[in-house]
């Protein structure tokens, strides 16, 4: 009936006349079952105008026929006959016998074909020379197996084959070995980069069991971010990316050409959550592209990454703000650790990491403690400077020695150290109320209380050095009324890289763009 | 104590020393007390470097006290003292007394402040004084009225005023008068666009009632889209904006200017998406902003926009994907309808609609059909002609009248007025696999089948006369397995307007963008 019937055409060849009718007769009341049954299913017509493959996308007669996933082949299952639709992981003949590896997303199980009463010497020969990352529809028999098979996932049961349907084939050639790009890496070899490259070179980089499992939980950490800030009552807004000046004097930003004139692409949504703040939203959340033109070749800058951004009104102090904040971020931890470690264990396989650890209420600090901390340390440092990478990794580690915690806050930085933006501590000038966040040493937030009053404002951006006119538009929003308010912006990559103990962020980008690298 | 704490310093100066001695003591028992309480609540020491004005920002004495929202004053609490930080919507003195309303978000109270036992005299006028807009505290008695307060959202309480803190002042100059953006507009004047203007022309286009309202709505949108998507078991990837080749031949696209090189914005996710169906991801989709160069100076078009995409693998037949895209925008009109009718009278309030009408399950009408409707209405054109916007217009007045919905599906789209890409109709040579939805007689989304075998792709992209070099990469997506998919996406400013019966897209965006407008 379509072209992708090819192994039970093989098998009917061999069957005698009598029996093939009653087969067709058999289909042809499936079809008119399946057709009322569902509105969905239509009776296939090849039609033959742009050759047969399009019979390759369409419905199928049996198309009321159930698919279980591989995930879900348990030994409750043994004995029954079920359909699976999955791709040819590896293959592998051996006399009469075909060993498959199918996989579907993170999880894989073993399939035999072996000559007998099901399947003819051709269909195991069709088998074995089908192309590795072929999508093929099995018919099987699910079968307990009394040694665990290690190498899959579902380790109690195999697949014994009867019916093979290509849905689709894969080139013979590969871009690269998908097994080479699992391999696990262990901890003595933290910056192996081998598995980053297989993940750039390949043009489907999130075709292998880790990458399957860094990505869905990513999209668990944007959900349980949202979900969170939403039960707290925050709003989500959307805030334009292409921007008429940029708006920290434009150092780092990417120019577009907009129609007859220049624009820029927004390096933060600051200005516009402030701007929501100002028009009375209270709080508000948004996630979004942020663009940064730095040149930096590093594990951990992109020029494109996801901002989980968060602006809030507080009442009467700005670590009312900060405790929003790192309950949300103990929300996603929790998350993350409750419906996900299914994930978090298939990504460790390849790259075994401690549990990410942390604390309720969350660790605050102040910067002038994590100074005496470094200092005791053996680091020399001044008050008001502003901490290294390095520094921040020693801290990083000192904070988990003495309170076992992979993240927390740094609050009060020096005045000197942070944007003209920043609200000045009134109780210490040499200080702000400005804060960033921490995950295994290494920044995922800044943020601060903003200053909300135009004059002052005006006075800071001065002694910044600032153009006033470049910045007329941000401080003119503050000059009707404007709540007192702090917020902060989360890297996402960053995020999934540190809770999964990942040394690289383009393993937590799906398509990452760097100085150096624009494709795919 | 504060600098903000004039109106009662003006009250103090009535009152006896002793009087202010004993207020004192019980301030600082306060704060004592509140200190103790609440980790949050520091002291506040105005510290004067900055000036006074940094004490606007900071923690008051009595900052254990709780604040009532505008929206929860309600008979309820009549008799109760409580605190209430709101704006100044409008003031008016009239002899001994002063009437403001006080507002927040889409809320409005009636408060009262009269000369006598609780307010002196200059406290009244100082509180006349204040500039629109301003934010205060006011520390307020909840008195019911006997006749409805028809101008406020609390109809049934006013607030007889005692102490009044002034939070932040508003310069006096607005650039508008906030009560001019809000006038009803009938439905007699559908194009009026006073509004819009208002809107733009204003630094805080979403200080309005109106505005408050749409926003909200919109991100419940967002909200909807999401829970039903992963619910249904769909994965949210993020795609990147920068692209370094132009998807569809680089018509309207705008060009990045990258390092030392040049990039493009992207003009949708569908290359992503489609890479992710590619790495078995089955369903997924992405929330994010959309670039079109197009110089369209229409009611409907934006140059940036956000876009709800979605990609879905399907098993036997598109229509499963279609049921899947019908099934979520039906989730969102009902939870618009049950979760936002605060929201949605409060629009209707300005801009009078017809409630949006929907079917379960959505209407589903074949193209062919839909061309049988308009030629009965007198439309002359061709079976394989597109639909131009009248007409579209004329067929959602058509399906309205005799399906008595706002909602619906076009299948089967004529093959020649759809992208390369668009999986052909195997059973007619002449229509395709793809759709468009539609509300109130507008495209809200397109949609289609894609071609997912290379070879036929390469076929049909030489059949439209594209260079295949520029879509190498496209084409290579699909060599190494590909599963049937289809998918398509949903401009989500269109539906907040549609939603409403609006007709300007730029009110349901809080920052447009089209060719003339970049700011704010």
């Amino acid at each position: 009936v379509s072209s992708c019937f090819r192994a039970s055409e093989e098998e009917q060849q061999a069957q005698s006349k009598k029996a093939l009718k009653k087969q067709q007769k058999e289909a042809e009341k499936a079809a008119k079952k399946a057709e009322k049954q569902a509105k969905l299913v239509s009776v296939p017509v090849v039609f033959d105008v742009f050759s047969l493959r399009l019979s390759l996308s369409l419905s199928w007669i049996e198309a009321d026929r159930a698919l279980v996933r591989v995930q879900d082949l348990t030994p409750e299952k043994a004995e029954q006959q079920i359909w699976v639709r999955a791709r040819i992981h590896t293959s592998r003949a051996k006399g009469k016998q075909c060993f498959l590896v199918l996989r579907h997303q993170q999880f894989t199980v073993q399939a035999l074909l072996a000559v007998g009463d099901r399947a003819s010497k051709q269909m195991v020969k069709f088998a074995a020379n089908l192309t590795k990352e072929s999508i093929i529809d099995v018919e099987a028999v699910v079968k307990k197996v009394e040694q665990k098979i290690e190498s899959c996932s579902q380790q109690d049961v195999e697949l014994h084959v009867e019916r093979i349907f290509v849905i689709s084939q894969s080139e013979a050639r590969l871009p690269l070995q998908l097994e080479d790009a699992v391999r696990s890496c262990s901890l003595s070899t933290p910056k192996q980069t081998g598995y980053v490259t297989c993940l750039l070179t390949m043009r489907l980089p999130s075709q292998t069991t880790t990458s399957q499992a860094i990505f869905r939980l990513q999209s668990g950490v944007c959900q349980l971010f949202r979900d969170t800030l939403i039960n707290k009552g925050f709003v989500e807004i959307q805030t334009p990316k292409i921007i008429s000046a940029a708006s920290e004097g434009g150092a780092n930003v990417f120019t577009v050409s907009y129609f007859k004139t220049s624009a820029y692409l927004a390096q933060s949504p600051q200005l516009y959550k402030q701007m929501c703040i100002c028009a009375d939203f209270d709080k508000v959340f948004c996630v979004g592209p942020v663009f940064r033109a730095e040149d930096s070749n590093t594990h951990r800058h992109l020029t494109e990454f996801v901002g989980l951004d968060i602006e809030m009104a507080f009442n009467y102090h700005y670590h009312e703000v900060i405790d929003s904040i790192t309950d949300t971020m103990v929300q996603i931890f929790k998350g993350l650790r409750d419906r996900f470690q299914t994930e978090i264990q298939t990504v460790n396989k390849q790259y075994p990491s401690e549990p990410f650890k942390f604390l309720e209420p969350t660790l605050r600090l102040e910067y002038k403690e994590a100074v005496a901390m470094l200092r005791a340390a053996g680091v020399e440092m001044g008050d008001e400077e502003d901490l290294s990478t390095p520094n921040e990794k020693l801290l990083g580690r000192l904070v988990k020695e003495k309170y076992d915690t992979d993240f927390f806050v740094l609050d009060k930085y020096p005045l000197a150290v942070r944007p003209f933006y920043t609200m000045p501590d009134p109780n210490n000038a040499k200080y702000s109320n400005s804060y960033d966040m921490f995950m295994r040493g290494e920044e995922i937030l800044s943020g601060a209380q903003r200053v909300h009053d135009a004059q002052l404002l005006t006075e800071r951006a001065m002694h910044h050095g600032i153009d006033l006119e470049k910045i007329k538009a941000y401080i003119d929003s503050f000059r009707y009324g404007a709540p007192p308010h702090a917020g902060g912006g989360i890297g996402l990559e960053r995020v999934t890289m540190l809770y999964l103990g990942l040394h690289n962020v383009r393993q937590t980008s799906m398509f990452p763009r760097d100085p150096k690298r624009l494709t795919p």
